[in-house]
């Protein structure tokens, strides 16, 4: 029962990796993660072909992709976010096969149904025994939790850990089990530790952002879910973090004992667990410094998979339970669809995360956008690519005020109550097209499809073309 | 999304159980389980028939479902253990079918590859949210490890929470997740915790169970596998913990630091971690109070999963680094086949728990038993059933020496070269018989079989007939 191998090559070929199988990452290393690129090398390398990486997402650290999508190493894509370096390239469509658009939260619902269940998963983890029990917390290049990794090593056919922190047998604080890992392979690095997670995540101080954000925290005080219990996922960006931290002011002001906050966790949530705002932080992944030593240290700091955060086939999920959302949109459309996959010009320039995924479980999804971005109107008639669908969103909140979703009127009513500007979505599309004049329909050169968009119930929800 | 239910009765009827279904129950609140009781009640009293029961252990506290299978209620049962009361009835033929003895490590396996899956489990649960997050190490009940029922979470197709410790949403520190729970029942008192765990388990005074486990330790000592990084296997009872004591010794004299100590964890074993003689415990099962605490405290000490434990498809298990095991017998024949399942009259009054598993595994295997047990020899020319296999055995500790397995030769020479007292079983045997007379075969009175033994290949291993 010998599991440590030499080298990423041996792990490969012991595996018996073959042209035309999928392989199995996770983004835990982020920006930072070499894992996936010294795989790939070596896949390339052997000479093996058409491969599918499902991948819980892809970065602009793994730009070698490119090369090797254009040499046929890999032929197909399933996942659920594309950073937009390797996204430009696949929108000017050197993928052979399309793009599988995946939810964090479908990921794993997917695999259970048998569809692009890896024949390897090669997990990054920053501290692992020589049998594979395994953790994020620990280790120089540690990232927190490993919550989508678990997807991985539950369903793959042969799992094999990459570590740069091998410790003696057993490691006791395992997040992973050794019981569905086959090789364990050390190597000097297997992330760049500035990538893997920023330092303390900042408030933004772009006023825009910062009205967007204030509107947003004065609609969920309006709601009503601001109480006892409450309980909140929010984006590491921008206007998204910003509410948080009005409502962080609130809730100490006012006394109020949250729940819990949910999803990619930064250090500003950190923050709310150990002020009380909240009792727990349920963590699928790290996104600073502050949250790996909180996910280490702090009991009340969760790590959960990507099922427990947001399938929708298991039989509740954090998701669940949720009550408030701040999400963001590159583009929103008139009926409330929100476009996260493409830039106007739909270049491929991100993907839904959790987006959709949280958007239909929480009580109340809010999208922060401003009204404008680099001169381009946010509200569009029909947004290029749906990414989360209208009639799961609630209301969207720009700095011009917050138009509330026609199939969820029933808020108006208690934000007319408490004084919060609400404004016409068509209003908003007007004003915005006041300033930048209407937007041209950006021409399809051709139908080729580079990607497509599948919601968190299988459907496909929506394609993107090559550019 | 409402988990909640108000009584047991009510989760029975929401999940659907009908006449012939298989339902799952865990052990780890052993004699005082009130669980597995309230839930037949239930069944009977809803006019449900022909139930099997997939139980990781049956204790003596569970004599109730001798009415139950008398009057059909319960028609089949497959476990790894039956306490002698409720083996008793079982052996004069009052079910149905035969039971089907699996052991502790097969059972996720058996699952896994789709046999006795419970259609509901009900998992009694010493701390619960109403999502059914849950956990043993707190609450009034507290059980420690829930290490059986993570099988039970994962595999059965309907999963029920019972506990007597309902907490806010979320539970941090959960060990079953709510991803696989559909509905949870919050009832008074889940257990007798006099009956859960005993105090601190004691180190037997018996002058022939410390000579047995002075022999013990002695051949694992001069065995040259007592070294740094050993790794450790025993039970709870008598010459078994007392050789635990032995090695402590041994350990602490000469500075050896251990690796890991398996299974169910006594407080014994707990003391071994905390003076350095291991650096972690992996813990399926916890035995007594100090374990429970330790579990709860002591970030070394692991919950690991059955399937971590010992499953035989796992892709490794703690039992498959282990060195060491020193186990019991209710008899050993000369082919050192050894029987956990039934007293020499042939009725059950156990069953194999994790013995095979673990003598499988372990790089030596020791059976610890006197020569005599209630004026029967204990060596056997045949045992009454198989529980585990002559082949997995290495020797037999005595209070008159050690006998070595052929099949095992190598340590003859390096016991005889520590000064380790070596018999031959034939040697014992006749000793025995010389003491007792020869033993009487009891005859069979008729060909029924009320039980079979099967192996953690899956393969049925012996039968067990009534008496």
């Amino acid at each position: 029962m010998q599991k440590l191998v030499t080298d990423i090559k041996e792990a490969i070929i012991r595996c018996g990796l073959k042209d035309g199988m999928c392989i199995g990452f996770h983004h835990h290393l982020r920006g930072g993660d070499y894992v996936l690129n010294m795989v790939m090398d070596e896949i390339a390398k052997l000479g093996i072909k058409d491969i599918t990486i499902n991948a819980s997402s892809i970065h602009d650290g793994h730009l070698p992709l490119i090369e090797h999508m254009k040499k046929g190493v890999v032929t197909g894509l399933v996942t659920a976010y594309i950073g937009p370096a390797v996204g430009k390239a696949i929108s000017e469509g050197i993928l052979k096969r399309p793009v599988v658009f995946q939810t964090h939260g479908y990921r794993p619902c997917g695999m259970e149904k048998g569809e692009y269940v890896p024949d390897i998963a090669f997990i990054a983890a920053p501290t692992s025994d020589p049998m594979g029990n395994c953790t994020g917390k620990t280790g120089k290049s540690a990232c927190g939790s490993l919550g989508y990794a678990f997807t991985d090593a539950r369903y793959a056919k042969k799992t094999v850990i990459i570590t740069d922190n091998l410790v003696e047998y057993p490691l006791a604080e395992y997040s992973i089990s050794e019981v569905d890992i086959d090789y364990v392979v050390c190597v000097d690095e297997i992330g760049n530790p500035e990538g893997i997670v920023s330092g303390t995540t900042k408030l933004p101080r772009n006023p825009v952002s910062l009205k967007i954000a204030r509107y947003a925290a004065k609609a969920i005080e309006a709601s009503g879910l601001l109480k006892d219990g409450f309980s909140f996922q929010t984006g590491a960006g921008g206007a998204s973090l910003a509410a948080a931290g009005y409502l962080k002011e609130i809730m100490l002001n006012k006394g109020i004992k949250g729940s819990y906050a949910l999803g990619g966790i930064t250090g500003y949530l950190v923050d709310m667990l150990n002020t009380g705002c909240f009792k727990a932080l349920q963590d699928v992944q790290c996104f600073d410094l502050k949250a790996v030593e909180s996910i280490r240290e702090n009991p009340n700091h969760m790590e959960i998979s990507a099922s427990h955060y947001a399938n929708p086939m298991a039989k509740s999920s954090a998701a669940s339970s949720l009550d408030v959302v701040v999400l963001g949109a590159t583009e929103i459309d008139i009926n409330f669809n929100v476009n996260v996959h493409t830039d106007s010009n739909g270049y491929i320039i991100g993907g839904s995360g959790g987006h959709s995924d949280v958007a239909q479980c929480a009580k109340m999804t809010v999208i922060v956008a401003p009204l404008l971005r680099t001169r381009h109107a946010v509200i569009k008639n029909k947004v290029k690519c749906i990414s989360t669908p209208g009639n799961t969103v609630d209301i969207l909140v720009t700095e011009y005020g917050i138009s509330v979703n026609p199939v969820r009127k029933e808020w108006e009513a208690l934000f007319k109550k408490k004084g919060v500007p609400i404004v016409d979505i068509y209003d908003l599309q007007k004003k915005a097209e006041k300033l930048t004049g209407i937007p041209e329909e950006v021409n399809r050169k051709n139908n080729k499809v580079v990607a497509e968009v599948v919601y968190r119930d299988g459907t496909i929800l929506d394609k993107i073309y090559q550019v």
